[in-house]
């Protein structure tokens, strides 16, 4: 019996059940690839038909890409207490590179496993690690150097290509975009995301250990992907409420999960969120380091950290982010600015740094951590530890600084074919965000750039997701490969449930908008599908095709609750009696019933439309 | 005794008791002009001492721009049944250009005010109309042109000034900005203002019958501006509740407000709204005409839209939306988009274009309408009628077509004297947004522009404020001088109060964060207040700092309820064992004390604090 019931217990442990409710009028389709086991999850929306004077026209069913794993599929079984089915399994083994081990590798995980104290809340079926053979590099990198296209590559291109091939004659009314040099095949092949690899300019996280991933990829010339931070720290949060967040952040539309733990149970909590994720889950490994030394920044060690990078590792996490930019001599360089060092990796590293006198043990160790990522196919996410946490320190000495040094170690780091993306800023005025990618992308040879926001402007705590948003869209306009969102809590608070919910879809809309920007073949068909629906007033359709259908229910609802109101050809803003699309409606049938294709000719109509009009008492609104 | 007692009556209307709360650490402030009774009402917030080793260090106080009137200042007396004091009477009146009429000049006006029906609900001190004399104008393009500096001038430069030279030794952490061609002096003159109102590039909406007005400017070479719809439909909303919107709206930042009713009693609540309003009122004159024939557009004549911006001029509608630029040739060009006419205002003169086979009444009789607008100094904003109402449509034809004729347009209302600016889409992808600015710049000489948005992607119902708020930020910093908000109900429902809160906030960070890229003078004195006091730990300034105090006190309070919590050296994201602000204050520390300039001498001292550090055990978070 538990002292304390509201403890979390992994016997008791159960899904959210919010985030396992299917999305209305959609089902879970599943793209077959070139083999059996490559079977890519899409969410198709059914749409109701388009009412003409003609009779019925069926539209196409719409293909969203669907980051919410098997929690939104009616047929599979969700057991937390087990974790997901292991999708990628048999691809690892038939690689033959990679072994079990008969124990874990790092001392802490070995500690943390013996410890019964830990019993009630560990992870029941932890299973023994894998690691690359001895002399082995087992980074999808090195496999796409090689020429060699992974079934997690194939997965990938299917699932970019959103069965686009079905909308080809949609894509009419696409505007071509301004990508700013990325380059968006109307096509995708799994050929493409094998030479994106290979060239860096793209990743794909995922570790050897995290076999329940659905496999996807962070790049320019991609659609822009979306991450949600989770993670308890030492003021609040449990396990439970760690995995709730991330089972509801997938169902919104995070494309990957970072786990900022800073509190109790971090490796535990961590195994939880691993096993139960199918997006890549990314960490701040010197985090927990830090807890290991009692918060004492300056008794870290490379041992220490070194121990650490295994442990997680062994337990799946597909990127690291780590902040070896943040060099000794680049600490004065702060010193004039209005906030100082906010990244609070950065903030570790300098404190080390400066209680040592000497270089960053993540910097004079690049190496041996890049044998460690390539063993277990960890990805790079290398940290900006001097990033502006200010719009008056935005682009300053200190964060272009580390900005070459994380270009010189990307360098390394693919010498070791070790897949590695960039992370930046932060705080930025527009007017100097396209400074940021552009820097990025000369300094770091084109390897993915992954931004926390920026926010705008500094002044709205509590509505930093949209000072943030603002800033995250027209820097992945620019080329950004993943946005980090930002919640309405930022700088006042952890997020909860709705804050993370708010987040994730103010960054869905930046990564979209983005998407949009550049000309990504496929974006333009969802904005359709929602702009014909509302042309035609299908309620219905407008609420499930959006991101967020239960919100726009809702507030459609509040003001015309009535069934009714859902076929009504008005809304609530104009009322029955005009309603200004309806008009477009009349000149467009009239157009289609002459066939007038020419501009002269609706001209010459003109007049005899008018007279129609006037005869039909020229009411365009029906009550229905 | 009313049969329906939830009826408005006018003998019982109250002022909305949370629009008359003065902000937190705020008190009103007036700066004083050139004469006594220009008295420039600001909001100043008192921040608290900074703490350092040396002792404290007092914060000067911020000031703030302030479009909340008379309600936020607890010296006012507020009885909305009053009206607000009449501030520019005595400015109209020593012009003496003006006459008191004895009568409305409106048909439909004189017929409301007899209906015995109405006296309940009508406000009871209505004003006779005042009016141009014969033969003069008293726009405030004609004074500008003829080199008059009127006090509404005076008023806005000191405005729009916010006390800049308080704040002169700030601006060294100013970045510089990057204007598009706007000219943003750092210290506004009257001249200035005149000059620019004078050229057509600024326009001041100031009716000479809404008296009560606090003048404002809108042009490119001033702070960016927002203004929020409201207005009751045939569904849903009362004269009480319209007049709370307004109150609540300018408490938030409105800029101006437009009243868009389409429903009951639209005479009569306008009063109530133009009254008790300090910021410019719009409206949409065709709606009110539509109503009064009932709804049917082709029954719309020359004769009753003159009498309705006749009623309205004389009740003090300080600019209105008319969308003369809706041609009948136009009209087929929107045949082939994916969602017609989107704009009410275009569709009614569409649909009048079409039944008559005639071109539009409004572009037939502009320079009549121009004569009325300088009797009042009603200010234009041509109306966008064909704006897009999706991504698929932006920039097309139809639309460009329109905006040529809008630019013919304002040559003519120049050539009278009467201030004219330009409204603009809609919806419309990142990448196409800076053609918008770019094509109104050039083809409308500069007139102010005025968007909705514009949206950057269709698929977001319920977060339209956040898809507009980043298109908003954008063709802000590329020129748009005022930004009509969108709040997460558009395309779904009507804004009720928090909607409005949240659509203005959303469009106060948009409008900032342009005015920040453009590089405006005063914008980032905010933005290092806010960023000090967050390096500070200065938690209650945080709050008080933003745009909206209440959010950000009650965010934080979720996590960290204690009022020591508002003192401590963390916040919950981090906890209190380590924060990474805290390093940097060190550095800055023993910068300071070293009196250390340079980098180098910085780079030296470092082996010293390094001893230093590790002396102190290296703990850099002490509880307080």
């Amino acid at each position: 019996m538990s002292a304390i019931p509201e403890e979390f217990l992994s016997t008791q442990a159960q899904v959210d059940e919010q985030a396992i409710q299917p999305f209305p009028n959609s089902r879970k389709i599943h793209v077959a690839g070139s083999r059996p086991d490559i079977r890519v999850p899409m969410r198709e929306i059914t749409l109701s038909d388009t009412h003409t004077s003609q009779g019925r026209e069926k539209n196409p069913p719409l293909t969203v890409y669907d980051t919410s794993g098997p929690y939104t599929d009616p047929e599979a079984k969700i057991d937390i207490r087990q974790g997901l089915s292991e999708l990628r399994r048999n691809w690892i083994e038939e690689r033959a590179d990679t072994e079990i081990l008969s124990d874990l590798s790092s001392q802490y995980g070995r500690q943390r496993n013996a410890d019964s104290k830990l019993d009630s809340l560990r992870f029941a079926h932890l299973r023994p690690p894998r690691r690359a053979k001895a002399g082995h590099n087992v980074s999808q990198m090195h496999y796409a150097r090689q020429g060699i296209i992974t079934p997690e590559m194939e997965f990938i291109a299917i699932r970019e290509n959103q069965r686009l091939e079905q909308y080809r004659e949609q894509l009419a009314q696409h505007h071509p975009g301004q990508s700013f040099g990325a380059h968006l095949p109307s096509r995708l092949t799994p050929e493409f995301v094998r030479s994106e690899v290979a060239r860096g300019r793209a990743i794909i996280p995922a570790n050897i250990n995290h076999t329940e991933l659905e496999p996807m990829i962070i790049g320019r010339n991609f659609l822009v992907k979306i991450n949600a931070n989770i993670g308890n720290s030492a003021v609040t949060s449990s396990i439970a409420e760690e995995v709730d967040k991330m089972t509801w952040a997938i169902r919104w539309g995070a494309d990957t999960v970072m786990d900022l733990s800073t509190g109790k149970n971090i490796h535990e909590t961590r195994e939880w969120i691993v096993r139960n994720s199918p997006v890549p889950i990314g960490t701040v490994p010197i985090y927990q380091a830090l807890e290991k030394v009692g918060g004492k920044a300056e008794e870290l060690t490379w041992e220490i950290f070194r121990d650490t990078l295994i442990e997680q590792a062994e337990q799946g996490v597909d990127y690291f982010t780590i902040h070896a930019g943040v060099r000794l001599a680049y600490v004065p360089l702060t010193a004039k600015r209005l906030t100082g060092i906010v990244s609070r990796g950065g903030s570790i590293m300098a404190k080390w740094c400066l209680a040592h006198h000497t270089e960053s043990f993540l910097y004079t160790h690049f190496e041996e951590i890049c044998e460690i990522m390539k063993a277990y196919d960890v990805s790079f996410s290398l940290g900006d530890g001097l990033r502006p946490g200010s719009l008056a320190d935005a682009n300053d000495a200190a964060q272009f600084a580390e900005l070459e040094t994380l270009g010189e170690l990307t360098e390394i780091a693919w010498k070791h074919d070790v897949q590695t993306m960039i992370e930046g800023p932060g705080h930025v005025p527009m007017h100097l965000i396209k400074e940021n990618m552009d820097k990025q992308l000369a300094c770091c040879g084109e390897a993915p750039f992954y931004t926390l926001g920026p926010l705008t402007t500094d002044i709205a705590p509590g509505y930093d997701h949209i000072t943030s948003g603002i800033g995250a869209a027209m820097i992945g306009w620019y080329g950004t490969a993943m946005l980090c969102y930002v919640t309405p809590k930022e700088h006042l608070g952890l997020p909860n449930k709705n804050d993370v919910k708010e987040g994730i879809i103010t960054y869905k809309i930046a990564a979209h908008a983005a998407d949009l920007a550049k000309g990504h073949p496929s974006a333009q068909i969802r904005d359709n599908a929602m702009s014909k629906a509302r042309f035609e007033f299908r309620w219905e359709d407008q609420f499930n095709i959006g991101l967020d259908p239960d919100q726009a229910r809702e507030y459609h609802d509040e003001t015309l609750p009535k069934d009714s109101a859902k076929v009504a050809h008005f809304c609530s803003m104009c009322g029955p009696q005009f309603c200004s699309m309806k008009i477009s409606q009349d000149v467009r049938e009239y157009a289609k019933q002459k066939g007038l294709k020419h501009h002269t000719a609706l001209e010459q109509g003109m007049a005899e439309k008018a007279q129609e009009f006037r005869e039909k008492g020229a009411e365009i609104y029906h009550e229905t």
